[in-house]
């Protein structure tokens, strides 16, 4: 485990990193028996897509409506029954998830340093998904691209967290579990601490974090 | 089928468009018998993510290197023996690609505007790939986004055309199989025709083609 040193501030991102997605795979898996996970892939793939697609394009939209998107062609390619109703149910719970219990343990061990969420969720998302999870009182700011009008991992969405806390590249921290987010972190200028939960592959982009853990409770070690 | 109209010139993607990559698809088993169809998938897949993701980032590199890449990460995510040398054979085939045989048949009665491709790949590899194919006579102009250090689907590609052909957009008819390349064509304000040979779903961007067809032999069709 690599150190970091000289952090005064840490980002987090929120979907797959401090939040588990894994409710709404159930979710999905309830309402399609047999085809639930499939879904929850595919819907995922296409929402990131979308908002890849967008931000290249210059099209943004706020995030809930490229989730949405995603969803809407997830269930057409998988033929699944339904509509509106029941891209409602699936909607809900994204917004409704839970926060990684590594994560809820350990941002309260985190003094000393500023903490901010930076994600692409929209701002009264973010501010239901961390008030829900009760862990509203552990940040300084909720960061949302929503400002910029680009998605990760475009350097503006990084520069949120420069112009909140006001510090150098390089003193902030940035903790993810999405690969694309350490390469667009690290591309920045931050601090990458990339969370590999399962063991995922690092893409070939060029780009490599400061370090990795398996877990957010491994942060605390790696600052000081 | 809707006609379009006021069309002075034609521009075609490359890939999946004009030329066929089904040839290295073939190899692929040939070379990993039984893993060529998932090889050649999660290749092709993380070479296109790889292409937003850098022009994201601001971060271009030439294409070729960004298909190595995505072949690197699909061989290794797939546990595939080989290395360098297996790697080389495949991106060799990937310069080598034959035409659609309706391309081949169709370039040739579209007279009276002008004609291009308007591609992702190097400058030299198109030259190649329409020499080989015995098609270099059918275009006035090969126009790679390596001139503008993005990749599709960013305005800035679209607007290679312009500058080559001093047109208005919508004077422009935009070819192309893949769906990214219809949004960002439609966006730009091409007139756009989607070859959609294997009845794909279209994505759900808020943006669709001008018209549908299964083959380049219907453009003629479309154009009178």
């Amino acid at each position: 485990m690599n150190k970091l040193h000289g952090i005064k501030a840490l980002a987090f991102d929120a979907y797959g990193t401090v939040f588990d997605v894994h409710s709404v795979v159930d979710l999905a898996e309830k309402m399609f028996p047999g085809k639930g996970k499939e879904l929850s892939q595919l819907w995922r793939s296409k929402q990131i897509e979308y908002m890849y697609l967008r931000t290249i394009m210059g099209r943004y939209i706020p995030h809930d409506r490229n989730t949405e998107a995603g969803l809407t062609y997830a269930m057409k390619y998988l033929q699944l029954p339904g509509g509106a109703a029941e891209r409602k149910i699936l909607m809900d719970a994204y917004e409704k998830l839970s926060p990684f219990s590594d994560a809820k343990q350990t941002l309260p061990q985190l003094t000393g340093i500023k903490k901010a969420i930076l994600s692409v969720g929209t701002p009264s998302l973010l501010k239901n998904l961390v008030t829900n999870a009760g862990i509203e009182s552990q940040f300084d700011a909720l960061l949302s691209v929503d400002e910029v009008k680009v998605y990760k991992p475009h350097p503006r969405t990084y520069q949120l967290a420069i112009d909140k806390f006001g510090l150098q590249r390089q003193e902030i921290g940035f903790v993810t579990s999405n690969y694309f987010d350490v390469a667009g972190a690290k591309a920045f200028g931050f601090q990458v601490i990339w969370i590999n939960r399962n063991s995922a592959l690092p893409d070939e982009l060029g780009l490599q974090p400061d370090t990795e853990l398996s877990s957010i409770s491994q942060i605390p070690d790696t600052l000081s």
